[in-house]
């Protein structure tokens, strides 16, 4: 039997302190090369029309043997670029019926072969970028760290304010955002689910001054954390690579990344690479202003011991996720499916539709 | 909605004509840019026991704007390699209940994004391979080609004799396979789906001795059509990149490849390469003896005009399928899904299952 389910009962069963413990040895398990997490590949088609947009067909497989799965995450997606607030952002239409987005996650048992779950992408995928996130908290941010500047205030901002709340004693937020009415709302919203004071301010550099912890977590396509900004002590973290800006990945005492896989494969049919601004300005290795992401430490060397967490109250560290893992999917979606199993949650469908009697 | 098909339907509603008809402009667009088929991903897992046996994880992902349509194949195979009848062969362990495979065929639409139709890869699996087969005869057999020799008498087999009936006036085709009995039921069964002689014969020799086409379709990890068998004129085809031998491949005064991408990109984890003969080995480059595949012109490029076909009746021609693409999976499984949809074949699931309000 195959199961379905829904973001609803993915979001109940996979609380942030759960994606953080299951990830944590998938990436040891990875650095000892017990895991297989190839490049992502993304696949881009220039569409016809008066706008700038983009057919995106993102592929992600990974085999995970510790926990016997392998796992594709694919999306299906429509992308544009807008100027809002004077920066560039990447935005994506919803074409499906009822103006809902496509991106899944598939299971297949390494015992069996058979596929045995399918979910949407949207919920695990920001948890699992959080719990990657907060994972680098509980290594390199201060023990005693109590206050956090959060950059955005999108889908990706609340699953690090969930994060970073698992790993330290949090007990202020102050976030900023362009749009100052969804920061408003969005302060609200968290106010209440983490039962902790979230403040909108009106720039980055009051959301961050004081904090202990610094948190980019938007869609922009240029840096919106400052070198000037940084503070002796401060743990600093982003989701994409090129949040934080030159000066202050040069300037952090100790910077880890997600992943040396620092760029997707990408394919562009008609080879017009122009359409997609990412790629046409070569990249997130010269966007980041870091010479080489292929130099840095990861997470999982980090965990693994084999790099130096933080030995000082007074150090500058830093957690670039700069890009995702297939084996992230792996990790959280195998939880997922298992706890969905114990608690009776989902619909089932005819495992024979998805096996066969003919040798493929 | 999403549409589930089985084998048996995609049979029906995907002739072998059909086949050759839809793929033919999918080559041309790889060609011209205009389609996206990265190299196939294979993830391999040694799995603990006494006998040598291997998980693999096979990823092929595509895009086919010609046809508005993105697809996923994959496989969760189990392998293991056995010694028969003097060649290793790797064989398939087929592990889900009832005894079956895993292999499978995802469609997505580029106008919505939505998951469109899911079925197994069995039967498209043999009718993309054999399409390829018989569009490269179309331009590489002499016209009046009318006798085959066929080396093996399994899956691929039939596939590649359905293709060089729709290419060429077959009238006789003669047959080997290591295991006689099996080669004895294949004949039977040939025979009475093409109306044609298909004989059985007791070697590789016999079987293409004054044949106008001779054709390897087996699982054998070595050669099996010798040097010493070609005679002018003939037209030899392989669905795999070794079983010509390099004199053959060496002394054919025309050679066309399915795709200069010869090497699936192949990842293991725990480095150890040697559970995996292929691997092991040194992958196809090594084994077919050609220096460099990657030298020789593609079956795109010959249907583009590119590159000459055979010109006189006495040219030795042949078509190797070195390895299969995934956009033969675009353009013969949106075929499949269309002819489905107008003649109301299949199961439905709900559209909402596989999409999302969530922002991925």
């Amino acid at each position: 039997m195959t199961l379905v389910l829904n973001n609803e009962e993915v979001e109940r069963l996979l609380p942030i302190e759960v994606a953080m413990d299951v990830q944590e040895p998938a990436y040891r398990d990875l650095v000892a090369g017990e895991a297989i997490s190839p490049a992502r590949r993304d696949m881009l088609i220039p569409l016809p029309g008066p706008e700038k947009s983009v057919y995106e067909f993102k592929s992600m497989p990974a085999v995970y043997p510790r926990k016997k799965v392998a796992v594709w995450r694919v999306n299906s997606d429509f992308l544009t670029w807008h100027n809002r607030a004077g920066t560039v952002r990447r935005e994506k239409v919803p074409k499906a019926p009822g103006n809902r987005h496509v991106g899944l996650v598939l299971l297949f048992s390494m015992e069996t072969g058979e596929l045995i779950s399918v979910f949407p992408d949207g919920v695990i995928q920001r948890l699992r970028v959080g719990a990657a996130n907060g994972i680098a908290a509980k290594r390199l941010a201060r023990e005693d760290a109590s206050t956090v500047g959060l950059l955005g205030s999108g889908w990706q901002a609340g699953a690090q304010l969930m994060a970073i709340c698992a790993a330290r004693p949090i007990k202020r937020i102050r976030a900023f955002s362009p749009n100052a009415e969804h920061c408003k709302k969005f302060a609200k919203e968290w106010s209440e689910r983490l039962r902790l004071p979230v403040e909108p301010v009106a720039s980055g550099r009051e959301a961050v001054e004081g904090a202990d912890i610094a948190i980019a977590a938007t869609n922009s396509a240029q840096p919106v954390f400052e070198e000037a900004w940084m503070k002796p002590g401060m743990f600093l973290t982003s989701i994409r690579a090129f949040e934080l800006d030159r000066g202050t990945l040069q300037g952090a005492d100790i910077l880890v990344i997600h992943s040396r896989e620092s760029e997707p494969l990408s394919f562009v049919s008609g080879g017009d690479r122009s359409v997609v601004p990412e790629l046409a300005s070569g990249g997130a290795k010269k966007k980041g202003g870091v010479v080489d992401w292929g130099e840095l430490p990861e997470l999982g060397e980090l965990l693994a011991g084999k790099v130096a967490g933080r030995s000082k109250p007074e150090q500058v560290t830093c957690f670039v996720n700069n890009i995702g893992l297939s084996l992230q999917f792996a990790a959280c979606g195998i939880a997922v499916y298992e706890r969905a199993r114990e608690q009776g949650v989902g619909r089932e469908m005819p495992g024979e539709w998805f096996t066969e009697k003919e040798h493929p």
